[in-house]
């Protein structure tokens, strides 16, 4: 490595140490202001906390860091960790100098009040009351879309900022197969199918014991407490304060144990990922993950592939009976069919495995239409009722359960929503190799050791952080790119299975 | 008010605005490390709280600073509010630029080696371990009083820091007759007196429950839950994180219920000397209290005159007993007697209202004679012993629990003792005023209106904050200076009654 390689590299890595400095005091006065800020600290809060977003926002477009990356773009002297550091930093860079400064501040401004409009609009369930201001908000991801730049489609520009190398091409590709099978699968659970007994998960279930078994279950897959918290929150998210310092959060419902556990096995499995990385991989930023889809199939593996598959509660109906003993005559088969009960509803994450999926593609369609100009904003609750009276057979009485019932859209987050559904998908395809790889998983996991799983997910995903992008992530790991035909293979066995279909 | 002036005074609260961005942050990240942070955080950690603190440092020093300091300083179209700020900034900006800054970067890494060596002394409960770091400690505190400079005693310039106007002198004239007279008059309660009763307050106390009393009474003090946090600690204490987020930390002993009920009260006074304060005293840096021996007051004022008193029994004895049934058959009197024994021990935190401020001489002389050249590092432990059996009439059995029991002098914090002593003075000194302004103040706490007490503090106390120093600020509300024969006259009287003294 050439002298002026190293100062260079130094020089941009100083930088990354000062933009982490300021990201995980961001990270630490975010998760304080939802789990355990006094109400009124929110006024002084936001004053510190937007000051530092703004500090960080300057690095990340600092001149001189955009000269480093400039140097080091090219050099393949650098390890394959650097020079991924310098593909992702420099992207941002690009991506965030590209929008005019004055447009970043209005889009921020029209932000809170899109956010507040929607709130207001939610609880009257009066889609009027938002529409000025989404169609403000649609609007700006236009021209952002335009500025960032983008080849077959506005909606491309979007989508790669939550899941790089995606297109709506691409999308397309994963979206048919899953509609043309998905759907018809759906009605035929509906009409043919014998849907599990729900009254073995019925009941009443103290909080305080929630929490407990939550933590169990925590450690169960390998969550490192000495590493790590859970703590409380109305809306639960997992954050990495830092390396060796990676938090979840959630909640709990008194009529329903298995949201406080899946919750917890969710947001577990995003903090493994985090918790699998080494320090390195934070210095150079490369700490978010491969993707948002990547992200979320690792949470989607333990919820579900784990959570929800009958060798986990071989393993763990005994545990749980130990902390709610009502569990105490109630199998291990009639607990795992109990919590993969199939019911087309209108909340998205309420939703099971098969509808999961379809609420998504909804949701991918209109934000694509609504960007290429070819969905009017005023038309969006027709079209929302009427698409998931197509794909879920269920018609939201109003717009609250319809489309005003998330809150993405309010914050500009369009293109964040194929992820959710992306991560099933990547969980399907991993999942096959991983079947390969330890054909006796099922066993094992029945037998308690589910780390077995987790050190494979380790390997081959944890701590490579966002060292390779999803596709070359996928083709590594599984031999090709995303393919959905994994998903719908699993979802038709398992549910085809539970719903006695033949 | 000149042009000029409005825009120096603008460039001054908006640097003012920017330490407290960094302040708050720091304090975060402080309290989070003791409370939530999980064990590993910590390397991460100190790289953050470092940077910020380094930062902070920068900010406190600024030559913009300075000279807007300089231009401001006799400014009489100010405020009150905005002279006081002036007064106190500028003379924290000059303290630290009076050292050279690489003296401040040796004094640092010593430190850090003396915390460790005194860790491992006390372990060990060697003084030998910790006397060569224990000896640079001091040296540097020696150096830092000739930088900061004072007219009589070189301690002087070290108390100023923590205790604004105090002197050698001045300390001198408020312990001789505490020395005169708490000394003989623990000696007659050993000798003459009937200690009370305890067994009423021993037995085991769940921990959740002693949550929850804390919580009562927090509550029962007007401490204002949205707008602060009570969270489980090692070591309690209490911090501002902002205006408006004033939080509280606390811990409890399984066999001591006074311990937890205590410590919240303590902390709880603290707090709401800084609920108390207005917006705009957080916003001129005036938020830290006129000193701490006054920020003491407020502590002891809670802990001791109300909580160990006979009125607050009178209303709490039943709160108490409906979490803890066992002190149903109770009487107040006899929970109050029984929190009030006084035993001469050789832990100055866990000691009495009798014995604590003769742990406090004790200290304050060392230090004085430590930082004047008079006493050797080397007789410490000597020293220590034989003060303690002069004053207590105890003599530790090693070092342990002697001169090695108490971390400040490790850290470097010579001069801050006094204070610990100084708020038990000011308390009492306060009450012989609160006594004449509120004559059925006793009647009414043991009605349960403690808020009588509180909104007195609030007026003449809390709201002012830094405003005044401490001399003025006892000036203005008792009409004289510090003045230790009120502390006498209480101690004396609420004792010999508690131990049937004639």
């Amino acid at each position: 490595m050439k002298g002026t390689t190293v100062d260079t590299l130094t020089t941009y890595k100083e930088h990354l140490k000062e933009m982490n400095i300021i990201s995980s005091a961001l990270a630490l006065l975010s998760w304080d202001q939802e789990t355990h800020m006094p109400p009124h600290g929110i006024t002084a809060r936001s004053q510190v906390s937007g000051r530092f977003a703004k500090h960080l926002f300057k690095l990340a477009i600092a001149p001189e860091l955009g000269e480093t990356i400039e140097a080091l773009a090219a050099d393949s002297s650098l390890t394959i960790e650097e020079q991924a550091s310098i593909r992702d930093i420099g992207k941002q860079y690009r991506r965030q100098k590209a929008i005019p400064s004055e447009m970043i501040e209005e889009h921020a401004i029209i932000r809170s009040q899109a956010q507040a409009a929607w709130a207001e609009a939610r609880e009257q369930s009066d889609f009027a009351v938002f529409q000025p201001l989404l169609t403000k908000m649609v609007d700006y991801s236009r021209r952002f879309a335009d500025y960032y730049g983008y080849e077959d489609h506005p909606y491309d520009a979007l989508l790669e900022e939550y899941e790089p190398g995606m297109t709506v091409e691409k999308l397309q590709a994963v979206i048919e197969p899953l509609r043309e099978q998905l759907v018809p699968f759906l009605r035929r659970l509906a009409t043919e199918g014998t849907p599990p007994d729900t009254t073995p998960i019925e009941g009443s279930y103290a909080v305080d014991q929630q929490r407990e078994l939550a933590r169990v279950a925590l450690q169960l897959i390998g969550y490192d407490f000495d590493a790590g918290t859970l703590d409380d929150v109305a809306h639960p998210f997992t954050t990495a304060i830092a390396f060796d310092d990676v938090r979840v959060t959630n909640r709990y419902l008194e009529n329903q144990v298995t949201s406080g556990l899946f919750g917890a096995l969710h947001e577990g499995g995003h903090a493994l990922y985090n918790q699998g990385m080494p320090e390195n991989l934070y210095d150079l930023r490369l700490d978010g993950g491969s993707s948002n889809g990547i992200h979320e199939s690792q949470s989607r593996m333990i919820e579900n592939l784990l959570g929800r598959g009958l060798p986990f509660w071989t393993y763990f109906q005994p545990v749980l009976a130990e902390i709610f003993p009502q569990f105490r005559d109630i199998s291990p088969e009639a607990v795992y069919r109990a919590v993969n009960v199939v019911t087309p509803s209108f909340i998205r994450v309420e939703a099971d495995e098969v509808t999961y999926n379809l609420h998504i593609m909804l949701r991918a369609e209109l934000e694509a239409g609504l960007i290429a100009g070819e969905i009017q904003v005023a038309d969006l609750p027709e079209r929302w009722n009427e698409a998931m009276d197509r794909y879920l057979g269920v018609t939201p009485p109003n717009d609250a359960l319809g489309v005003l019932h998330d809150v993405h859209w309010s914050v500009g987050y369009f293109g964040y929503f194929p992820s959710y559904m992306l991560g099933n998908l990547y969980v399907s395809q991993m999942v096959t190799k991983i079947r390969q790889d330890l054909p006796n998983l099922d066993e094992r996991i029945a037998a308690g050791d589910v780390l077995v799983l987790i050190e494979w997910l380790k390997k081959h995903v944890h701590q490579l952080g966002a060292v390779y992008q999803p596709d070359e992530l996928m083709t590594r790991i599984t031999g090709q790119t995303l393919d959905s035909s994994h998903f719908i293979r699993y979802v038709e066995a398992k549910y085809s299975d539970i719903y006695g279909l033949t």
